[in-house]
């Protein structure tokens, strides 16, 4: 019944709540960048603004980066307490050439709004911000305690805030925590995602010569910086079969269970039509698993970023005398991110030898997280989707990280409930990023609709 | 003795020929900038009015690109005439922030003049029409016919030029042709150069999924395009041996003669200086071959630059759905840059198959091109840079590119005598390019020494 009004109250203020969105996503807190430090800055004070008129009360916590925010409505220490993560933080949004629209100044067309950050994550967290509003405004206060924790570095430097939450470690106490920072498999699944992989980020620059050298006058006489660099790349995963060929790469790993695999494989998922719909002609697999396990459940690496030589127009016959890549590896349960960047550093030292000089810079690295499909908190997720969608919800597991949420859950001790509301199509991370109106104001009675479920979870039998 | 009166105009007027050519290295004169065309054109006009001004009647040939110039000044039909080849063009100029002053703003230190193309090619042409013109002032006239032929596209699109040279056939009639853009293996040592290697140049982008895409969500689903691009250098060149990889780029290599290679052998060289000069630990070669060897009379491949993905401030989790490189090969005789690139592009096109989308865009080629060491002309210019620096001559093979060469080779009939006048520490194609003012004078007297070595031949029995 209170839950009705929480919809109808989304129903009919959408105008109000697109129009903060909207206003939101004009802030470039990219937070990579250091010249969009203070737009970071302005990014996280909007949401302390607004949590604040919702009776929130806030508290910002510095970190050795960007500010974190945290915030709290405690309606009665006899309810349950719901966490809610989010991130204001948005990747850079070069190259700016490839977008239809500038990427901070967002346009509403198709159904979608389209800028950088709109999914990922300031629509999807605000999502839930507008639950929060709508239970509070259209039921008068909130079935459960409410906390939100808001952090600035999640594209950046994602350990900066975790970094802080071991001291804060009362205040994060909670039930269950929330993050919406993942997809629905397609729009007629929504979806809890169990499953995170890890992540080690770095950046290798090989420099051979003092200085760039004309490649008819040298070539054939010196190693170059570029071919020593694509030997590297080319001992560290197998172009064939995609195993990572660094020595200690698979020691940690977990082998997804069979449940695991089984559980994946239900969602709606087709190699060809998403080979179709990224405009691939096939999908690529490590050998010995599916595409869609290789994605998600397997660890891999990729060259993010490469450069080297001279790049501009026409031609320069030269042998430049650096070669940079960007390297990330995504991680599985029990690797972790600092015993595989001593691994990869030192393959890639080795692979160089006297070939070259190598600098190797590690940026920051996260942890995968494993979920257990069995948790009523998960459950209760499921339900909350199918009652604001209308539709059957699935479970996933997702390639991407989060670096903070392994963090919570190790200072929280409590489940996670990975409940976002984007889709497959939205960009994230690319140019043209855009989040369906749909997803943002069927969010946001998801977020109600799961605080009403944990609201009910409170009188049951066996609680406390 | 005019020899000697040549020789006292060159040191009595240093000051006037090294601020004209200063006034000259001032344009911009970038052949592959589309936006400096007006420069290059300038840069043309440079030497037009200069020969023009020493009694030359000069011609303005259009090409595809850019203009090239012919210049003459016919004594008597009973002399011998001397073609001199030059080029107005220059390399980009970037990394910029990598020049201690700016590449257009020539600056006179260290006994050098630094810019770009201050010695490739303004500096080195410059000095043989200081040759002329000492000659002129100092002598009272010219003791051969003298013609010039200057292009504009050396640097960008050599076979703008080369395309137009059987019109101009009669008008090239020459007994001897002189290139003045190669180096001194080292200070001490005059060299006449018996060899270029040819050059084809290409780009080749490999494009995947429609759009860059999140590297969490995608990684290990897709063929990555920076993936493929390593997968395809690596198989186009070993990295261990140096062999290029590709089937049947070998067809057509001549091997260098035991009398060529003992020639080469003969000049000052030491891999482990060489290697602490350029400021690596050790040079490479080709397996077999000398590095000297390697980088002289073999042909290769080197990849110039490439790119791909995110390469900003920071670390951006995407797979890029472009990959780029610049990748040229160096030739000899017999290879032709045609039949290369059609092997080369079928070869990039097997391994990229279903694996991504390729595009290969081929850039001008150049010949290869050795002459011969018995020829008087070639030994009449080992004498005149004797005569001039004071020093034994040495005679070298040149690892790089002028593609304009073979091809004036092939429409005169007339032997090639490649009389450079810098250093190999000019870095040539490179940030910080200087031309030793020792160079430039001394270059001056060389080219006057030629002229009384040729003149001196047309008396002498057997000729004619």
């Amino acid at each position: 019944m209170n839950l009705d009004k929480a919809f109808a109250y989304i129903d009919q203020n959408q105008k109000q709540l697109i129009d903060e969105l909207v206003q939101f996503l004009r802030i470039p807190s990219i937070s990579a960048h250091k010249d969009r430090d203070a737009d970071v800055a302005r990014a996280l004070d909007y949401d302390k603004k607004k949590l604040e008129s919702l009776g929130f009360k806030t508290e910002v916590w510095p970190t050795r980066a960007h500010n974190g925010l945290f915030a709290e409505r405690m309606v009665s220490p006899d309810l349950p307490t719901v966490l809610i993560y989010g991130h204001v933080d948005v990747q850079p949004a070069d190259p700016l050439d490839l977008w239809t629209s500038p990427p901070f100044e967002p346009r509403i067309a198709d159904g979608r709004i389209w800028a950088r950050g709109a999914d990922d994550n300031k629509g999807q967290h605000y999502a839930q911000i507008a639950g929060v509003e709508a239970t509070l405004k259209g039921a008068g206060e909130l079935p459960v305690n409410v906390k939100f924790i808001i952090e600035s570095d999640e594209e950046h430097d994602s350990e900066a805030m975790a970094m802080e939450l071991e001291k804060h470690k009362d205040k994060l106490a909670c039930d269950v925590f929330v993050v919406s920072d993942s997809n629905f498999p397609d729009r007629d699944h929504p979806a809890v995602t169990l499953s995170l992989r890890g992540v080690l980020a770095m950046e290798v620059t090989i420099t051979g010569a003092s200085g760039d050298k004309h490649s008819g006058e040298w070539g054939g006489m010196l190693y170059e910086p570029i071919d020593v660099l694509r030997h590297v790349l080319q001992n560290l995963k197998d172009f064939e079969t995609g195993k990572v060929l660094v020595p200690g790469f698979y020691d940690d790993v977990d082998e997804p269970t069979p449940a695991t695999r089984a559980a994946i494989a239900g969602r709606p998922w087709n190699d060809a039509d998403k080979a179709k719909e990224q405009g691939v002609k096939r999908l690529f697999n490590e050998k010995g698993y599916t595409a869609l396990e290789s994605g998600t459940l397997r660890p891999t690496l990729q060259t993010n970023g490469i450069q080297g030589g001279y790049t501009g127009e026409g031609f320069k016959t030269v042998i430049g005398n650096k070669a940079m890549a960007k390297i990330s590896t995504r991680l599985v349960p029990r690797q972790h991110p600092d015993k595989i960047f001593a691994a990869v550093e030192k393959r890639i030292r080795e692979l160089v030898g006297d070939k070259g000089t190598v600098e190797i810079k590690k940026f920051g690295g996260g942890l995968p997280f494993w979920s257990d499909p069995e948790s009523p908190y998960v459950q209760a997720g499921l339900r909350a989707l199918t009652t604001a969608f209308g539709k059957p919800s699935v479970i996933l597991a997702m390639g991407g990280s989060i670096p903070f949420v392994p963090h919570l859950v190790r200072v929280t001790g409590a489940p996670c409930v990975m409940m976002g509301f984007g889709l497959p199509d939205d960009n994230l991370h690319a140019p043209n990023e855009s989040f369906p109106i749909d997803c943002f104001l069927g969010g946001a009675k998801a977020a109600a609709a799961y605080l009403a479920e944990v609201g009910a979870m409170a009188g049951a039998p066996g609680r406390k």
